[in-house]
């Protein structure tokens, strides 16, 4: 469910942020408390002593702080590296008028507006880091955000529930794509 | 094979008409017997005291009315939700000419023209009740509906029978979104 | 891998024909010895005493007199139901060039034309065995061949190369349909 | 994971070059140790004595020299099949800007071209065997390479190197056969 590589994080203290995030190389499946460390606030390895975190553990604890979120999650799906490409000049994925949204942390209605922003893709964790906490604070409804060709970021108060929003982002992201497709050979027929 | 999400329930009592429903929020294998509401005609729960169904229930209620169905599902798919979408104002998905419509109760050539209607979605429930109720007995022969970017309601005798028409009814709305794609190609080469 | 529904039979003598057979509407998965049944060479039931096989069993039998095959598999996929569809004017789908032809009995390089003929559907079994008996020998390199909005029969020495061919049909049937449209597109930007 | 048919090896000896290697027609998840055979640099059986390696078995060890690779994958999918035959004309298969390059050995950036070339697929191995060995030198950065209509090779340090190769191509290449698809439709809108 998770795709292809990605990591996830689970906040195990607020004050001070301290979280437990998995190490970017963990094969599916095969996940051993060894491959997951405790992370600072500042994304620095607490334990265990002198492990070297993912460099993309800097955005999970941006993320867990701006959301007050208790788990994070970082997909690589198919669908979620087309849209963040083909919608980048837009700066941004909207989905509206679908029952799914439902699955949404609060939302109470399929005439809802999600809008899913994305980031131009960087190598410069503390760069992006300040862009991904800038875009959360103007999008404060937003429940994921996507980084072009690259990925999903998504999370939630509790785990079960940021692994929801994984499944309605990717269901609504491989509905978008086909149904763009479908409708655009409708108006043609 | 239900789809994310969804509902199934079966008739336990006719008169008085009684069901035996899901919860709305239970994860896909998962399901304890605790999770299994019993409701009413009118979709409220009977046992256990107390217990609060998931509002979709009221649709589950009058098309086990309508049709004297033995089980009524309701599943979210990436295709149903496309085609729901796409066919939403011709108003209903017309199936013609597939093998696999025999898969259908009671439909024994390839010569059948299923017509799956299409309702706009709605969060008011009785008055979504309302309109299928309307819809089932307009279309007397449909075996399944959507709702728009939403869903599909299937039912059948049984429950097997009803899992064989999403079984049925996914199979060829996969069918028609690809061959759509694919026909239109054909015509412009 | 046998795709929704369909039949798998094997022949049990030649001389007089005989075929072990499964019941038409037998679930996946759960096939019982009771489940399998023994035909003659018109396709009529000769075990168990009263049984009734599926009306497909005819095509069966015609396919393992016709071509001497061991066993025949008949399926209904996603990708032979749209070929079989839009092909259908042509009145064949004409596979050439690929590595993966080389699954199919006897053919030894990529540069080799696979030619595999589509049938209308018919309700009538006598008259669409005789159709397909006609077929077979006009034919006599098919691999495969395809009723239309149907599915796809082929067949093999043995089982595994029967199962082997519906792998490899399938596989380019896919390719075939997902290349259409992608060589479209590339012509017209 | 390993796609329909294909072969896998990996090298015992670097002097001599001695591999180890799948028989060509082994079914999936069946591998018996008696069905890996132990070929020279010129892909003879060694082991056991009198055994026919699969004829692509040369191409394996090309590779394997020309990197100086532990492991040699080659695959058969529906999108390397794809992909192979669209771009043919270019020669090669672009992928620009996608975080999950970084799963190809050495590179450290999405900001990476990578070129899978493609060349014509023969059955005559010892021609093709040397026309390998060309573009390997050609393009000495190159992580992988397809066979036109027939399928990818990737090879790496490790067997887990040369699937993760599997893994990062198979998602690239789904990723570029949709994508592009969606943009054409985005563009003429």
């Amino acid at each position: 469910m998770l795709g292809t590589s990605g990591n996830l994080s689970a906040v195990i203290s607020r004050t001070p942020l301290r979280l437990a995030i998995t190490e970017s190389s963990v094969a599916k499946g095969t996940l051993t408390p060894q491959q997951i460390l405790e992370v600072n606030e500042r994304g620095e390895a607490v334990r265990p002593k002198g492990s070297r975190p993912s460099a993309e553990t800097l955005l999970h604890c941006v993320i867990a702080r701006e959301r007050g979120a208790g788990a994070v999650l970082h997909t690589h799906s198919v669908w979620s590296t087309i849209l963040s490409d083909v919608h980048a000049a837009v700066g941004a994925v909207t989905i509206s008028g679908y029952e799914m949204e439902k699955g949404f942390a609060g939302v109470r209605t399929h005439e809802h507006r999600e809008i899913v922003p994305i980031l131009e893709n960087d190598q410069d964790m503390t760069r992006l880091a300040a862009r991904v906490s800038d875009v959360l604070r103007d999008r404060s409804d937003a429940h994921a955000l996507l980084l072009r060709q690259h990925g999903l970021y998504t999370w939630g108060a509790t785990l079960d529930e940021a692994e929801r929003h994984v499944e309605i982002a990717e269901f609504l992201f491989e509905v978008l794509v086909r149904k763009h497709t479908m409708e655009v050979m409708e108006k043609r027929t």
